[in-house]
Parts: structure tokens; sequence; C-alpha cells
């Protein structure tokens, strides 16, 4: 783990830019806190510089909850080398929602299968970097980004205590065989109206998670309009799993 | 309205019973504040007896938030007269359930529509009355209880700020027509494993209504199971509505 720029942005909040053999990432932590802090991994859709100023916002929120956060680079996204195979699933993806046509099962894991067993391996080893850094300690929550990546880190990551998720995304049949051995505490987001997400495959995913902790708050809007106060929400389910 | 009793519970809560013509009912008041505070009804099931033990820790918990509480008997319940219809309705659903046959929406229909009929003017009834008094002002929030009884007051007394609705009886169609037509901010708990609840009749449900901020939380477990944090979600609701 390389640290390549360190920047103060305000309200006590450092933020680090690092990488990680070739994976770029962010860390964000309190310029003074009394002790070791836990983290909160910052999922998202892919393109950092793109997605940085709502994950600065979000890990500013994190800081100032008592958390250092941390995100890194997806698989073929920002600067990293292009995934021919997920490249050309998204051209299919798109051209059957030009044309009105259901998404085949297989475009949806040839799109989002290959990002899971690449990235998940990338998570890990950003943790074990991230926890050997003085000043962070666990346990690990996890918020947002791809469901799928979500899960799947969920269900071999024992150092995720608590995960927030946001039901936004396409997700592999396989995906739904590994929710239901996921026994993380679990606090899903869905927004009703969200005219990209399948709102059934939602509801049915959040059936489908062995979790015996698990809460479901859905919102009126589209994709991009989740209320403020879900903000709060998640940290209040964080601080019952993580604090 | 003729108050009938005062008993202080403690932490600075006054319980004071009353009579409003032949309905019996209970308030909560603060024993000392600064101001007039908002009011929130509790809902229930019917039995004010049987309900008590929980309608008083549900109004404590009012009371420190900042608010009175107020609930009245329902009608048939407690010691009121029996409603025949809604009795034999009872019957028949109790039948159709041991018979593991479905429950049709016509004994559905005959028995929740005459409560929705006589229990809503009683509430609203209620209402004047209990904003008239010094130390209570709105605006009102109404939580739990018989879901199509909330429906009705949210579509019909504009006092009602803010509701939070439990998932968790049964539902006419009408209710659902009715839903459509409210644009009262809601708050809707579902628990999902209910064994004696819909859950997708409470979806079709949640999805009806009519109102722009609404908002779904779901949480494993059973018709009792409902989770210590959701009094707080409760909490935080009604203070971005109420105050």
């Amino acid at each position: 783990m390389h640290f390549t720029s360190e920047q103060r942005l305000g309200d006590g909040v450092l933020e680090h830019g690092f990488t990680l053999g070739d994976v770029p990432g962010i860390l964000w932590t309190p310029e003074s806190a009394p002790g070791p802090v836990p983290l909160i991994l910052l999922g998202h859709p892919g393109g950092l510089d793109r997605m940085h100023p709502r994950l600065a916002a979000r890990a500013r929120h994190s800081v100032a909850d008592g958390y250092a956060a941390a995100t890194i680079e997806l698989p073929g996204s920002g600067g990293r080398p292009r995934l021919a195979g997920v490249d050309e699933a998204r051209a299919d993806l798109r051209r059957a929602l030009a044309a009105g046509e259901p998404v085949g099962d297989d475009v949806v894991d040839r799109l989002i299968l290959p990002l899971v067993e690449q990235a998940v391996p990338e998570w890990r080893a950003a943790l074990d970097a991230l926890l050997a850094l003085p000043g962070i300690d666990g346990p690990v929550g996890f918020a947002g980004g791809v469901i799928a990546i979500a899960v799947r880190l969920a269900l071999v990551e024992p150092r995720v205590a608590a995960a927030v998720l946001f039901a936004g995304s396409y997700v592999p049949r396989r995906t739904f065989d590994e929710a239901r051995q996921v026994t993380t505490p679990l606090l899903v987001q869905l927004q009703w109206d969200d005219e990209g997400n399948d709102r059934q495959a939602a509801l049915d995913l959040f059936d489908a998670f062995g979790t015996k902790e698990k809460t479901l708050h859905a919102n009126t809007g589209g994709h991009t309009g989740v209320p403020g106060f879900e903000g709060d929400d998640g940290s209040r389910f964080f601080a019952r799993h993580l604090k």
C-alpha cells in the first residue's frame, strides 16, 4: 500500500490517496481521534474520479460519526484496464434496454460476475492493508455499491460485521444463492420508483438473505432520490453493530 | 369530555382517564412543559384494558419526546356494546383460518368497515376535545392500530399531519381506493415474517398510497417482534413532521 497524496478536507477530515498494487483507492480518516476507529468501506458503481464528490460527502459523514472510510476503484473502471467481456455485456444490455426487450440472465451474469470475481479479492486485500494501519481497527462495515459484490464480500469476509446495501443494480442468479447463506446484519435501501431497478427482484433478494437481523427501508422516488434521513438511518444501523 | 382519573406514572408523565360521551379514553401528558405540545394519537386493535401496558409504554416514549399522547376505545371492544355484524364476521374469519381456507373479501369488509365507519368520527370528536385542552396544540400524529381506520382518518382529517402505520391487519378493498387519495406523510412498518399478515397485500397497500413522502420499514420477525429501534425511527419520523 503506497500513499500518493494527502489533503485536508476541513471539519477534521483527512483524505489520503493510495494504490494497492495497481488498484487506486482513497482513505478518509479523522485528523485526531482518541484511539483506533472502526472502518466503513464505501461501495460505488465504478469510476472513482466521477464518483469522488458523492464518495467524499459520504466519507465526511462517516468520519463525523467516528469511523475511518475507504474505497477502491472497481476492475475495468477509471484508469484500470477494461474488461472486454463486461464491456460486451454492457453493450448487449444497452441494446436490450433501447429495444425495450427484457434483459436476459446471461447478460446480467456476463456483466456482473466477472466484476465480483475480481473485485472481492481486491477489497479483501485492501481490508488487510487498511486494518494494519495505526488508528484503524475492526469491526468493518460495508455500504453501497454493486450489490452482488457486497453480497459475496459479506459471505466470504467475516471481518464485515454489518452492511448497508442499495438495491439498484442487476442481480445475477448466483447472488440469490449466495444471499441465502449470508448471516451478516443488513440494512437494504430500496428506491420504490427507481426506473432502472426491478422492484420485485429487490424484494425477492431481501427475502432471500439468510440473515436473522435484516431491515428494508423503501422510499418513494427514483434512483438518485434517496432522502437525506436515510444517511442518518445508516449511521444508526452501523452504530448498533460496529460500536 | 369528562376526566375520570389522574395518575402519576413517574418520569414526569401524567395519565388521565376520560370519557367522551360513552367512549372511554386515556390521555398522557407531561407533568410540566414550557408550552403547548403536539399530540400523537395511539391506535390499537381494541381492548384498552388488555392493551394498557403496551399503550402506556408507547405513551411514555411519546411524552419523553415532547408530545402528549391519547387513545380511545374502539367500537365493540372493552366494555362497549358489541357490534353483532363484526362478531359474526370474526367467527367466519376464524372458521376460514381453522379450515385453512382463504379469507374472502366480504368477510374482511364485514369485519373492518363497520369499525371504520363508527371509529373515525369518534377519533375526530376526540381530536376536537383534546386540542381544546390547554397545553395541547396541533399538529397531530397518528400511530398504529387498525390500518383501515388510520387510512380513513388520514384521508378525512387534515389535522393529522403524519402517520406511522403498522401493516398487520386485514385490509378491505375500499381501503386501497382510499389509500390512493391519501397525501399525508407516512411511515409504514411491516413485520416480514408475520404469520397472520399477507405480505403482498401490505406491499400493495404501501404502493397504493398517493403520498409523495412515504417510507416502508420491513424487519425480520413475527407480528409482535418489532425491533426496539423502530420506536426510535418512529420518533424521528414524527419529529420531522410535527416539530
